[in-house]
């Protein structure tokens, strides 16, 4: 029997906790004094005591849940967090459009940044707070969901990356989700906090290093500024904030890994030293090809253009420093190649996560070994280890959703008009949680102009995407429902 | 020890039997009266002396052969014949440049069908003979390796989808491949001499529906006339072409058992019944769109030219009687994403292949009932059958390789400057083996205007889509040269 009780009890928490940090933004709206105080407040108190009434109510239930109520919980909270969350848009009319408060929440929550707003700087400091904020929620989510909960589900070959995790054994769900959880967030506060701090060096405001901080370490991309981070016309500050996305897109194990001062852990992962090889080596092609084709940039410009650019599109974050769709067309190409690869396991980083391209690849090539020698067993490995069969075969098996589903919805967005570059741009950087496209959808253009229908069918690729695809793609097959 | 004394022997009496063909198209000239007699005659005395002599002096060579040589027979030959192939087309003037006669060679023993050539009415008819032959031999070599070798050498599952293969168990090398090959190429010959007739029912020239009778059976498209299929404004002819397009598209083994009146195997086999279920289901929408959207072009012309593009495109043929890129967007986008699934296994079609195409979608799909029941052994099951894990792996391997390559073929092309499109669509057709592509390389325009780089680069890539990737990647692994 699922234990629907025990759901509704986890939900109602997590609202309550949601309408706290809306109260935080609530207060962010009181000291700069503005007409959203009202609506932070309405929103935090229909949360928090709908939330209350219902963990009240299914208070003392039977703790004990199977993966089925896991699944479902895990996939119920980026909903009903973005249907509550957009509360503060809708109402207080800054976001007129249901469809569009939704879209935008949810492309919040998901760590996307894809934004139907086409005048940032207009919103009240209340709602920028806010709308930096539940990037940085959500990317809280994303690691708990990534390094503690969907290894015990068995999503997408997960378990194999997070081998590593320090923790205690997988056997009960509760404590080690719990125990991974502190571990992690204290890390992330901890980088959000040390951005903060080199933002304001850089001469950043308060407010905007906080709301950048939050975005750069969810690889969410939301900025406070309509030309996102190209307003700062400063190296350092760019600097910092490639140096922030990059280790975002990095498992955070790894993270807890150097904070213990075993760098010798990180620099023999497979999955880093490939992340570290693709950011650098992408980024030396794209900043020669820049040198030579736009002469006005200069080596230094040509080379933090690619980095920020190629850091900012293979950790999914998306913030922008140059239009890579003005870029000659073979670097627009490799920058939408690179929306595939995405972030490393276990960061906040979406797309298809650079350890299962690498898997995929070297069983492709281990294919070739074994039609030469076909009575041996070659197994693939990595971290010098070998990957079982059963892994393999779930890996290949997301990617393959991935790619279906990709197609699949290009198609969806040409039936709406779209040409052939828009379509598979705007769908790309939805499943992969990225924000920009290519087309109409590019970095210097917005989604405003995409249909109602569009916007709730690409706020449901963000989902899909966010959550390794399975754990939403599983409520929709008939045997998950059975007994 | 590799045995390269029996390779070259195979070659050379290979090269013997191309030379022939040469002799058939001169007679051809002959029968015309035009200039390019003397060319043939030449590139035929080169072939058959050359080959004759290559022969000779390896003959009595040792017979035994193992995969190794397979392999490399299999590569050499598309490679030779078409170096060979050239000549008519070269010595003649027809074709000036040498890199554009590989190309249309090439483009023509892979059953591509992509060409170079601006005004295909000005050539010669000996060489318009030439031109579809070739397709025709390429469509023979791929039945023999598709249905033959290939299972024998363990490529791409193709195992698999020969389990029924009439003819004796796979144990010794040669005699089965003959034996399959006679089989086969009687069906082969059977439905190209029914087209011609069919075709001469409806009007067409003896020439011309010879030719075209070639090059549908090979379903490699190349047309006696600029405007491919559109030149014959009549239904009869292009509804007898869509029939043997699709009977080439489809295993040839099945032809076999239709042939013997078992058509319960046709009917219960797998992959024809997906097969046509994709034909009629996407032809219907695309018609129905068709019929929507160019309101001048009537019920029975929009489902005609919709069933015409699609089973041209699905079974790589290319032929066209309209230019899809004229269509609203989502139709072209529909046409682009058919160029991925391929004809049957077992067919002259290229692509992935629909089984293949299949396979992967059920594997992810029970990946879902795996999450589910993660103690449970659930195989994916294919014609009734438990497909083992080392095939889907297998399987799996390709297709990771044919994406990639994709993707890396694309941005090769971008570097030359081509827009994203364009790129798409050349390297998905050429890897597919289909013909026309997406942008300047579409339905209604040739290749010509491709540097000539990129006429190397896309006349590799037929060949690597050719031969199911494996057989030419095999010979760039180092461990394939180990001994």
């Amino acid at each position: 029997m699922l234990n629907g009780r025990f759901i509704l009890y986890v939900l109602g928490l997590l609202l309550i906790i949601e309408g706290f940090f809306m109260l935080l933004s609530g207060g962010v709206a009181y000291i700069y004094g503005e007409y959203d105080l009202l609506y932070h407040l309405t929103s935090a108190a229909i949360s928090i005591v709908l939330g209350g009434t219902i963990s009240f109510l299914t208070k003392g239930v039977e703790k004990h849940i199977g993966k089925r109520e896991g699944y479902i919980i895990v996939s119920s909270v980026w909903v009903v967090f973005s249907m509550f969350g957009l509360m503060p848009f809708w109402l207080s009319g800054a976001i007129p459009s249901f469809t569009d408060a939704f879209f935008e929440t949810m492309s919040g929550f998901t760590t996307t940044g894809s934004s139907i707003l086409t005048d940032i700087e207009s919103l009240p400091h209340g709602l920028l707070f806010w709308r930096s904020i539940i990037q940085w929620l959500g990317g809280m989510g994303i690691i708990v969901l990534s390094l503690a909960i969907l290894p015990i589900l068995g999503v997408g070959g997960m378990q194999l990356f997070v081998a590593e995790v320090p923790g205690p054994t997988p056997d009960k769900l509760h404590p080690r989700i719990t125990e991974t959880a502190k571990r992690l967030w204290v890390i992330y506060l901890g980088f959000t906090v040390a951005e903060v701090v080199l933002l304001l060096f850089g001469g950043m405001s308060i407010f905007d290093a906080v709301c950048h901080s939050f975005t750069t370490m969810a690889t969410g991309g939301y900025s406070t500024k309509q030309a996102s981070i190209a307003f700062y016309d400063s190296a350092y500050i760019q600097y910092v904030i490639i140096l922030f996305m990059f280790i975002a897109g990095a498992n955070f194990t790894l993270s807890y890994h150097a904070f213990h001062g075993r760098f010798k852990k990180v620099i023999q992962n497979e999955e880093f030293r490939y992340y570290l090889g693709f950011v650098l080596g992408i980024s030396v092609v794209i900043g020669t090809v820049l040198y030579f084709t736009e002469s006005n940039l200069g080596i230094e410009r040509s080379f933090r253009d690619a980095l920020f650019q190629v850091v900012s599109i293979i950790t999914t974050t998306g913030y922008a420093t140059a239009d890579y769709l003005l870029w000659v067309p073979f670097l627009s190409l490799l920058v939408f190649v690179l929306m595939f690869f995405g972030g490393s396991a276990g960061s906040t980083g979406g797309g298809i996560k650079i350890v299962r391209v690498v898997l995929l690849l070297k069983n492709s090539y281990y294919e070739l070994k074994r039609l030469i020698h076909p009575n041996a067993v070659i197994p693939v490995r990595f971290n010098n280890r070998a990957v079982s069969q059963s892994i393999i075969t779930n890996v290949l098996a997301f990617v393959v959703f991935y790619i279906f589903i990709f197609g699949a919805g290009t198609i969806i967005m040409s039936i709406m008009g779209f040409d052939m570059v828009t379509s598979l741009g705007a769908v790309a950087t939805s499943l992969g949680n990225i924000g920009p496209g290519l087309g109409e959808v590019g970095p210097s253009e917005n989604f405003a102009a995409i249909p109602d229908f569009g916007k709730w069918f690409l706020s449901f690729l963000m989902l899909l995407g966010r959550l390794e695809l399975f754990t939403v793609l599983l409520l929709f097959a008939p045997a998950f429902w059975k007994e």
